[in-house]
Parts: structure tokens; C-alpha cells; sequence
């Protein structure tokens, strides 16, 4: 019998290898989506970086970070579950999640200076990005998200914005598809890197406007936009040998013309993506 | 019977080739040139990254960015193409253009500090790098060029430059030919990335004078530093396996020569590039 | 007969790798281990860049930084032998020691600013890091550490810690075992980059605190993600055709996990590694 | 008959190669070296990209810098011989020359800001580095060394020192072999870097005293660090597939060792190279 969620791990494969492969994710951080029929579950890899993920790495999670059926011997889960699960238990809207500690975002962790969406692309970090401290309710920790209440903590702090900065930690994004986390991760970035470029350049930020960054927001997220994206980021991975391997061949065609179409938008305004190589 | 447009394409592949490999366009941006023998047309490739443009890839388009010919079910053009038409239709000596995002102008397009040629492959940028910005005569919008009276506005703001860089969005670059248009995207961003490293010295920026930047950037013109850079880029993609597929062999070597040769310069004065390699 | 220091030279060749192509190495630096089970000796490469370090490379010497068989001819030791032979000396729980020059320390070698622990895997600098200049009780010198009495003034300055920058030179790290060692190379040169970072963004630090610190310290050495790293590490090599050939199939596997699980843990809490992929 | 000057091409083949590798020079900029046997003769490729250059590219000239025989029809040598030739003439020690525009150097060219050794490896600047400023005798030129009187006027300004940098173009670097050009032409830049990196810190400059420079730079240049990092550009270059083609079998092999210990060391200190590797 075909396993259903083989499309859907097959994805998930090549979210956690983008993410590495475009510099966002080193050895550690880790990126889950939601089940696509059950929204009580997530999938989310073992433990093991994502540059090195495969499909079949994948498992089931309850929104209370438990596994649906035991891991195998030996298997064991991230630590840091709980970001994923009391995210998508706070967030029904939120599909996909990543948490990451690129160097972009570490000097914003560590002064909490507030980061500015700077060009279109970085419209992308949404209308605010708040910050979480763990030392607010739990004092001196390892600074891990390791107990439920640590997530739950993270997951209010992130509000209803779509990117939250962690103190002195690291960063964790959240998307309503894998696309548009993979397409958030990156441009949030660029736009943490062109904050610190601004700073080092020594003049005033000139931000967007709130109705700039709204429409931007809202252009990139379109179906074309994110499918080039998509097809980019893949052909990037096929070149360097970095495609995860065992996709089940006609399933992920579909798949990844889904996730890359899967915006917020009308069915009709969605382009014949099997013309696209 | 022969494509007549196939060295032409394939020259426009390899140069989207080349401004990827070496940096300069990520997934977003786009590089066009004027048709070779009906100046009223431009050719551009469909909506696909830079990295991934092939020859076949690439359609024809009036100077009011309508495709010549309806494009195939599915094929969707840039969003920006207005960009490249308004353009070609306000400046008969443009003959490419490149539109990018690159980190380097990011600042400046988000500051407004002036570009200044600080050293002689600099002169690059041109003898003024004017700045557009949407705002003036638009108001909010999601920045992106995408109404034929907004190419006309940049079009404008460019006047009779080479250079333009786009508040908070990003860089439009023109040229006599792809060789130029590749030669300047990559040592404006290397200017850039040089007055952003001299800012952060902290010392005064000493640029060219207006008679050092005219000889410099009439001698980084010549053929010889032309070919000389083409064939470097051209060998790079090459052994990176990045080189476009399916050139039309001959037409293509012939195609190559003239693209690097095709300099302002009395034919008298063009190298034997038969011998090169 | 087979050589029981085979799994151990190969764990060293991997380390000595693993440097290379993260990138905390160059051409220059080296990395040693203490012998298995002869505490009072040490293995470490003959003088070649670690980035080509083979198996077949490592000799086996005493604390005094003598070989314990006369080297073949034509062989030449590294000329900074003692910094490893007197760590190993004044520090019975070293087990590992790594110098090198990398870009991101050497401000701090040069101004003498302090190393802070700025996010949580930065806490892998340890609890300070001390300094070292050759200036103190040597004078004008090449800035080399080469003679015993150079070694032990290293050794002692880098007391109980870690971590020691050695003035206008470059950086000497320490460890309980090969993945610690690395572990620690790389994510506190993260931590120099970040400390960089902040202060190019004008903000003042904002350091972990003490209990933080050792918090995240523990995790951080905890069996799985010094494992999850290893792995990372050891694949990256393998992708790109940098893992050290010549390595004793069976031995090595048998190796890689007990450099990956020797942490100073109860067997009890150990995975089976045998599981992973 | 075998061409005796095929070890010299062959190792100045892969000079060029290694400085291009390791991210010094880019498309343009140029390496030559003194005749092995005929001081009064220079050999250098004809105008290509380092990064291209082969064995069969190399051409003598004169320390006129004219072809020893014509070059063959549709050949042309670099545009900046002079920086070569003249400085050759001027100095009988110097046995190899590179000129190029490494973006560390650009912004002390720019702005006239002295470097100083700030690590044992920076040394290698030599005791001062001299700036040149075509304005000064030329006035509004090109900014390139075209003219004879051009490159004599750079050979002065460089005097007896090892590095001038040229204001508002880049750097030219001399040396007594091809691997000591590489060695210093590498650890300079690593040294400006370092410089822009203090500066970004903030903090006073702490170079070396002149006596630790002159103990350090000794140190550099022995037989053993020069052989080392040799083997590494060229282990590096081989592993790359950017090692120069057409190498002769055996003479490469003797050139290598050759090119590797002829430093101004008493040829009893030299070191078995055949036992290496």
C-alpha cells in the first residue's frame, strides 16, 4: 500500500535541505508542517540536521509533541518539539515552522534592536517581529525551548506575526505553507543581513510604509513569485546532488507542484505548473 | 530551418548564467536585450530565475512589453517587464538591461547615499547613479515596477545613465551589449561593496575625478578587457556545469565572439578571437 | 596484526578534516589527541595542513613533545609541537587540543577585547577566556609557540579553561574528547562572529548570564547533539570528497561512534548510535 | 626536443591558478616570474584570466617588456607589462611579481591608510608597505600602468619593500620565488582584512613591534611553512579539477619541489620533499 504522506515527507525533505543548502540552517534548528489532512498532527524529522534529512526520517506528532505511534528503537526526537506543536495548537492558521539560528538574527537576539522590514523581499519578516526572552518567565535556563510551558510561552509571544526573535537563541518562523516558510526564512535574512549593512553604513533606516509592506507582503506571496521560487531553490538542489533521495517519483512531481501553488489564493488564479519543466 | 534568433539567445542565456553564477541575481532579477536586427523588439526570458534560463526559455517582446507572438498555454512572462521596454523605448543606445536585488545596493538603495567611483574598475557605475523612487509620484505601493507609467518613471529617473538604483527595492542596469551589461552589473557591485567597506573604515571616501572615471571606463571598455572577461565567466559556468544546454554549437561560437567584441570600437581595432581557446 | 591506534588515527584525520571544510582552518593550525590508553602520549599529524591530513600521518609523541619512535626520514614534525604536549601536561582532563589563526578571533587577538558568550551554543567558549602574550615573559619573539618554556607559559595561562587567545597570533582550544574539540572550535568562532556582529551594530552586549552559561554549556555536550554534529560534519566531508581515505572499514565505524558518544555521560544515557542511518 | 623552460611554465601555471583559487585575483590582475636562468627575461601569460591560464599560455619577454620572439598572430599580452618589467629591471632580488585588485586592499588604496602587521602571518607585508598615487607625476590618467615612465614610477614608489599599494586601483606584490609571491601575495590579504576587522571592532590597532615582524616574517619563509602550504594550494587546486593541464610528468613533479624549497635558505636545510605524500 503507497503511504499516503509520502508526498508530503518528500516535501518536508526538501524544505529541511533548501533551508540548509541557502545558508539558513547549520547543524542545528529543524522545520515541521503540519499533517496535511489532520491539522491535530505535525510531521517533523528525527533528530538530525536538516542538511541530511530524507524522507524517510519523517514522523507523526501530536500537537502535544508526543509521537502518534512509538519510535523506533534508537530513533529519537528533536529536543525543541514543543516550538512546533504548541505553535500549530496556538496558531490553526500556521502550516509550516522552522526554528533556526542564522547569524543574521543573532545581533537582534542579542541587543533586541527591533528588525525593519528594509526592501519588498523583507516585507516578508510580516508587520512586526516581536521578541521572546526566556529570562522573563523562567530565569536562567539553557536557553533550549524545552518544556511545554516554554512553548507555550514562545507560541503567545509570537502573537499572531509570523517571525519571533528569540534572546540570545535564535529565530523560529512560521508560514501557512512549506513555500512560503522556505520563501520567509530566506528573505527575513537577506533582510536581517541588509539591517546590520544599514547600521554599518551609518545613516538613518528608511523603512517601508505599513501600506508598502502590506502590498509587498501580498505580491511575493502570489502563486508566481512563489513558484519561481520553488522551481529554484530545487533546481539548486538537483545541481549540487542535495535532492533528497527515494522521492517517490510521480507523487512528488504532484507534491511539489503543490506546495509550490498552495498559496492563499483562488484556485483559478493558479498557473499550469506542468508546462514548467 | 535555422533559428536566425539562436546565437542571440544563447548569448541572453549565458549572460543570465553568468549574473548568477558570479553573484550578482539570486531567484529574483532578470536580464533582456534588444532584438539584433529589429531594434522594435526585446528578448527576455519567461518568468524563471536567472540561474535556470535556457535559450528556449526566451520570447520576444514589443517595446511595450507584449509578446510578439501569443506566449504558449502556461508560459508566463515577468512581472516587471516594463523595466526592460520603457527602456529600450527611451533610450535607442540601450541594448541590455538587467534588473537585481543584489545585497550590495541594498543600502544605498535603502539610505540614498550617492554611489561614488572609487576605483578604476568603479567607473563602471557610470558619471552619475541616479536614484528613483516610487514613492514621488505613486505613493504606496508594493514597489515592484509593474505599470507601464511606472517603467516610464524609472525610465526617466535613469535620464542618460547607465545606473539607476530603485529606493528600497533594488538596481536597474544598462548597457551597449550583454558583455557591457554582465562587465557592469558585476563592477558596480563591486563599488558598491567597496564604498560600503570604506564607509565602515571610517576614513573620507577619495573618489575618481571626473577625467580619471571617463578614461577608466573607456578603457575597461575595450575589447580586450571585454573578451578577456567574457571568456573568464564563460569558462567558470563551464566548469561548474552551468553553462546553458543545447547552444546551437556553431552559431553559438560565432554569437560568443561578437557578443564580446561588439564593443564601440572600429571593427579595425577587434583581436583575432578565432585563436582565443 | 592490526593497529589499535587505527580507529584512533582515523577519528583524528576526520577531526583534522572537519576544520578544514568548516572553515576554522587553513593551511596553517593543527589538531591532536591524547592517546586512548596511554594517557602520557598524544597523536597528532606530521607537518602537513590539517585539510589533507591522513590516517597514515599521525605519529604518536610524549608529553615532552618527542617522538616516540624516531620519525622516518624526511618526516618533520610540526614546529608548535609543546602548545599540545604542555596542555596535555598541566591538564590531565584535556583530552583534545586544536590551534589555529582563524579571521574571526584574531581582532580579539589583536585589541585584547574580552570573549563574551553572546547566544547559547557560544557558551562553548567556556566560563572566561583568557589571554596569552608572548610579550610578557619572552619579549620580541616570531609570535610562535616553540620552545617548552613558550608551551608551558601557554599552558598556564590557559589555567581551568578552554579557550586561550594568544596576542597578535591566533586562538588554542581544548576538550574532554575530538567532538567536544571540534564542537567547540566551530561554535566559538560563531560566537567571535557575532561578537563582531554586535559591535558593528553599536549596541552594548548583552551576555548570558553565569547560570546560562553552564546550563547551556551541559546541553550542548549532552550525547545527542554532540552526535547530531558529528554526523552532520562527517556527511558534509563525505558529499564533498574530504573524508579521509584509507580509513579501517569496521574500526571506523566503531570509532566515529565513540568519538560521537564519548562525553562525559553515564553509558546509561548513551543512544545506539548503531541505529542511525 | 623538450622545452626547458617547461617546469617554469608549469609552476607559474599554477601560481596563477592557486592566487585565482583562493580568491585573490578575479578576472583580471596577473602573475609573472623571473627567467629561471636569464635575469634580463621575464615570463608571463598572454593577456587571460589567471584562473584560465595553462601551461602553453606563457610567453618571455624582455625586461622592456617586448616579446623575446613575436607573439603569434591574434596573441596579446597583458596591458600592464610595465608593472612587471620595470620592476624587474629595478630590482635583481625580486624573482616573481603579482598585481591585483583583492577587495581588502581597495579600501586603504582608497583611502591612504597605512597597513600594519597585525599576526604573526601578517608579517608578510614586510616592514613598510609604500603607497603609489598616479596623480602625483600623471595626473588624470586611466588609473592602469600603461606607460614605461608608469612603471618606473611604481617600481620607485615600491623602493626596497615587498607590497605598494596603488591608490585608487590595487596592489602589486614582489617576491623572491613564486611560492613566497603566493605566501604573501595570500597573507597580506588576510592581514588587510584583519585591519578592516580591528577597525570594525573599534578598538587601537596593536601591530607587531619591528622586531617580532622581522622574526616572524624570517619564520614564514622557511623551507618547512613555505613546502606546507604549497602542498595545500595544490592539493587544493587538484581536488578542484583547477589544476593547470599539460603539467610534463616528471619535470612538474621536480618543478614542484623546486618552486616549493627554493627559498634563500643554504640548501643543507632543506627538507626531503620526495618523502612527502
Amino acid at each position: 500500500m503507497p503511504d499516503p504522506l509520502a508526498p508530503a515527507r518528500h516535501d518536508l525533505a526538501v524544505a529541511n535541505r533548501v533551508v540548509s543548502y541557502e545558508g539558513i540552517i547549520d547543524a542545528f534548528g529543524h522545520v515541521s508542517m503540519r499533517h496535511p489532512t489532520r491539522p491535530d498532527r505535525y510531521l517533523i524529522s528525527r533528530s538530525r540536521s536538516p542538511e541530511v534529512v530524507e524522507a524517510s526520517d519523517i514522523y507523526e506528532f501530536t500537537l502535544d509533541s508526543e509521537p502518534v505511534t512509538p519510535l523506533p528503537p534508537g530513533i529519537r526526537p528533536y529536543g525543541e518539539l514543543v516550538i512546533h506543536g504548541e505553535i500549530y495548537k496556538a496558531r490553526p492558521d500556521v502550516h509550516a515552522v522552522a526554528h533556526h539560528h542564522n547569524m543574521a538574527f543573532l545581533p537582534f537576539c542579542n541587543s533586541g534592536e527591533e528588525l525593519l522590514p528594509l526592501y519588498h523581499m523583507g516585507a516578508q519578516i510580516g508587520e512586526k517581529v516581536p521578541f521572546w526572552d526566556s529570562r522573563d518567565e523562567f530565569g536562567d535556563t539553557n536557553l533550549l525551548v524545552l518544556k511545554p510551558e516554554e512553548g507555550r510561552s514562545l507560541a503567545k509571544a509570537l502573537g499572531p506575526y509570523w517571525l519571533v526573535l528569540m534572546r540570545r537563541h535564535g529565530a523560529t518562523v512560521a508560514a501557512k505553507n512549506l513555500t512560503e516558510l522556505v520563501f520567509r526564512a530566506i528573505y527575513s535574512t537577506r533582510n536581517a543581513e541588509l539591517q546590520l549593512m544599514c547600521k554599518a553604513q551609518g545613516a538613518a533606516l528608511s523603512p517601508l510604509t505599513p501600506g508598502e509592506a502590506k502590498m509587498a507582503w501580498d505580491r511575493n506571496l502570489q502563486p508566481r513569485p512563489q513558484a519561481r521560487a520553488w522551481e529554484y531553490w530545487s533546481v539548486r538542489l538537483k545541481k549540487a546532488g542535495e535532492y533528497p533521495a527515494g522521492a517517490p517519483k510521480k507523487a512528488s512531481k504532484k507534491a511539489t507542484k503543490r506546495a509550490a501553488h498552495k498559496a492563499a489564493k483562488p484556485a483559478a488564479k493558479r498557473r499550469a505548473g506542468k508546462k514548467r519543466r
